[in-house]
C-alpha cells in the first residue's frame, strides 16, 4: 500500500550504499506524476534544524511538490552550507531526471546528525530510483522500507474516501518527541485539493498525532511530514471527511511509531480527563508520558501509580489547576487512586497485554487529552548506546 | 562524619522493620542539644507533596527543631488524612522521649508511593533510635545508612569554619530533578547563626547545588533539605564564611548524588558558557542534561554531540536567544563542533573516566551555568522495572 496507494504516484527505493548496513534500501523517491502537484508541509521546530528541512521548508511553501526524495544512513544536520549544498544538488539531480525545476523537490535525510552525506552514492542514489519508479504496491513498500533506521518495520497507511485515496509512509522510532511534525512522513493523495486545504488539513491532522506522542522525549532536527496531491482522481472531496480522513492517516501512522519505539515492550495511553482546558489536560498528559520511571515500571509490568501521580505534580497550578485530594487514576479499567490516595489493590492490574491505558480524572473541568508513549527498556538503553557503531 | 561532626548534637540509626529489606536501617534521629535550636527548610515543589513534607514544612515555619527523624522503607505519599496522622504520630513520640513541643519535630520520609507505613514499627524505632542516640562519628554515620533506599553509598560532608563545624547527610539516587530541593538531606552546625540566616543562606546553597543536577527528569514528592545549628561552639560566624560553607557542603553532597545516581556510569558536567543570561544558560544545560539519547550515548562512551545540539535546538529563542550557526560543544577537552559544524574528529575524545565534561559556548553574551546529571544505563531499567518487587 504505502504511497502508491492513491492514482497518481510513482514511488521507488534502493540501496545506494549511504547506511552503514550493507545492502540496506536507504534512498526513496517518490514522484507526483499529476495532473496537479499541490502540496502541504509541517517541518521539526528545533532551532538546529537540518539541511533538508531548510531546503524543502524554501520548496514547500509555494504549495506545489513534484517529487521528494528521503534517504536513511545520514541526517545531514548541523553541516552548515556544505550540508545545504548536498540537499540542493539531490534536489537538482531529482528534478533533472523527472525534468521539473529544483525548487519543486522536497529532500529529507534520517540518521546520524553532524555528518555530511556520501554525494556521489546519494546521487547514483537517485538515479537507480528513478529507473525503478512505479505505481506498484511493492515499489511503495520498498520506498517505506527505504527511509527505515531503528524501526524494526515499516508503517504505512491507505485508506478510501468517496471516490478517491489517501496513502502514506512514516518512519521513526527515537528522538520523538511532541511539539513539531514526527520523523519523515509523506502522505498522498490522488483527491483534488487546494494546497491551501491541505495545509490546514495537514496541521490539524498533525496536532492530533504525531503532535501527542512521545517516545524519549527527544525532538529531532530533521522531522519533515509532507502531503501530496495528484488530483489524478478527478473527484474533488467533501472536505470534513477529506479533514476526517487526513487526520485517521495521521493517527494510524503516529501509533505505528509508538508501537514500533525504541526497545519498546508496551504502547502507553496517558489519558487524562475533566481538566479546565484542553491546554491543561495535555500539559499533565504530556508530563506523565516523560516520566522515565513511570516508564520503567511498566516495564516491569507494575501499576506504580505512584509515579502517575509525582509527574502530574510536577505540572504548575498556574498551567493546570486541580485539587491533587481530588484526582482518580485508573490502570487498565482499575482505580488504584481515588481522590489523591490509594483504592483498589494494584496487584488486581493485569499488565501484560502490549497496551496499557491509563486515565486520570482531575475532576476539575471538562476537557481532556490523550498522549501516546512507549516504556522505558534495557532494548532501548542498548540501541541507543551503541547506535553509532 | 556526618551530622555529628558538629557538636551540640547527637544521632542515631535503627532497623525498625519498615523496610521491605530484613535488618537493613531504616530510621535515622537527629538531635539538636543546643543550646539553640535554629533551623531552616527547603521542600519539594511538587504538588503532590507527601505527608511528612506537608508536616515538616509547618513545623520549620517558625525557625526552631529540636529534632529531625526520617526513615526508608515508605514515603508515606499520597495517603491523604491517614498519612498526614501518621507523620503528627511519629513527631509527638519523638517529642515525648526527648521533651519537647511536637511541633518542634521535623519528619521526613522516603521509599515507594502511596502506602501507608507500618506505625507500630515506626514507634518502636523511635523508642530504640532515643536510646541508642550518640554524638560519635559512628552513630552520624548510621543515620546516614537509615536513610539510604537505592543509594549504593552513605553520602556525609564535615567541614571546618573559623572555630565552628558543618556537617550532613543526604540520600537520594533516583527521583532526582531540579527546581526543587532533593530527596533528604539533613546538614547541621555548631555555629551561632538566627533562623532567618539559616533560612538565606539554605536557599542560596540549594540553588547552585541541589537545584542543579537531574538524575532522571523524575521530581520526588518527598524532597526535604534541614539545616539545624546548635550554637554549641559559640562562635558567631563571619556570614560570608559561613555562605560559602553552606553552599560548598550542599554542592558535595549533591555531587555525591550524582556519583550515586540510580545505575550510572558516568557524572556528567553541562556547562554553558557565553549566554545572554544565567537563566538562558540554566535553561540550556537543563535541556541538554534531561535528554535520554545523550546519556544513553555517554553510557555507549560516545561522545555524539548531536545529541546535544539538538537538545539544545528544543530551547525557544524567546528563553534563551542565541545563533546555532555560533555554537561550540566541547566534549572532555575536544571541540567536536565548532560554528554548529562538526569539527574535531570525535573519535579523538576519550570517554573511559567517569567523569564528561560537555562545555558549550553559545557566543551570546557573558553569562554562564552548570548542571550535572548521569548516564542512562542497564542498570538503572533495572532497578527502576523491578523497585517494587
Amino acid at each position: 500500500m504505502s504511497v502508491t496507494f492513491p492514482k497518481g504516484f510513482r514511488a521507488s527505493g534502493v540501496s545506494a550504499g549511504i547506511s552503514s548496513v550493507e545492502g540496506k534500501l536507504d534512498l526513496a523517491l517518490v514522484e507526483n506524476i499529476g495532473p496537479l502537484d499541490a502540496c502541504a508541509g509541517v517541518f521539526t521546530a528545533n532551532r538546529f534544524c537540518a539541511a533538508p528541512v531548510q531546503w524543502s521548508r524554501k520548496a514547500v511553501q509555494d504549495g506545489h511538490i513534484k517529487a521528494v526524495v528521503l534517504n536513511s544512513g545520514g541526517a545531514n544536520a548541523c553541516t552548515g552550507n556544505a550540508g545545504y549544498e548536498q540537499s540542493e544538488k539531490t534536489a537538482q539531480a531529482v528534478a533533472e531526471v523527472i525534468k521539473c525545476e529544483q525548487e519543486k523537490v522536497a529532500v529529507c535525510s534520517t540518521g546520524l546528525i553532524g555528518e555530511l552525506l556520501p554525494l556521489q552514492n546519494v546521487l547514483e542514489g537517485v538515479s537507480n530510483a528513478y529507473v525503478a519508479l512505479d505505481t506498484t504496491e511493492r515499489s511503495g513498500m520498498n520506498a517505506a522500507h527505504a527511509i527505515m533506521t531503528t524501526d524494526t518495520k515499516p508503517k504505512t497507511v491507505a485508506l478510501e474516501g468517496n471516490g478517491y485515496r489517501i496513502g502514506g509512509m512514516v518512519k521513526g522510532s527515537g528522538m520523538i518527541a511532541p511539539q513539531l511534525a514526527t520523523m519523515l512522513c509523506v502522505i498522498t493523495t490522488d483527491a483534488v485539493v487546494s494546497a491551501g486545504a491541505l495545509q490546514s488539513s495537514l496541521m490539524q491532522g498533525v496536532e492530533y498525532s504525531f503532535n501527542r506522542i512521545d517516545v524519549d522525549g527527544c525532538m529531532s532536527t530533521n522531522d519533515t511530514v509532507l502531503l501530496l496531491a495528484s488530483g489524478a482522481s478527478g473527484v474533488e472531496p467533501d472536505m470534513d471527511e477529506f479533514q476526517a480522513l487526513v487526520q485517521q492517516a495521521c493517527s494510524q501512522l503516529s501509533r505505528q511509531i509508538i508501537g514500533d519505539g525504541e526497545g519498546a515492550s508496551h504502547d502507553i495511553c496517558i489519558s487524562v480527563r475533566n481538566a479546565t482546558s484542553e491546554d491543561a489536560a495535555l500539559a499533565c498528559a504530556r508530563a506523565v508520558a516523560a516520566s522515565n520511571l513511570l516508564k520503567c515500571a511498566i516495564y516491569g509490568e507494575d501499576p506504580n501509580w505512584g509515579r502517575v501521580v509525582s509527574s502530574l505534580g510536577t505540572v504548575p497550578q498556574a498551567v493546570a489547576p486541580y485539587d491533587p485530594m481530588q484526582v482518580d487514576v485508573e490502570i487498565n479499567g482499575v482505580k488504584v487512586c481515588e481522590s489523591g490516595q490509594p483504592s483498589q489493590p494494584r496487584s488486581l492490574v493485569n499488565m501484560t497485554d502490549r497496551l496499557v491505558q491509563i486515565n486520570i480524572d482531575l475532576h476539575a473541568g471538562t476537557r481532556q487529552a490523550e498522549v501516546w508513549t512507549d516504556d522505558l527498556t534495557h532494548e532501548y538503553v542498548h540501541i541507543n548506546a551503541d547506535y553509532e557503531s
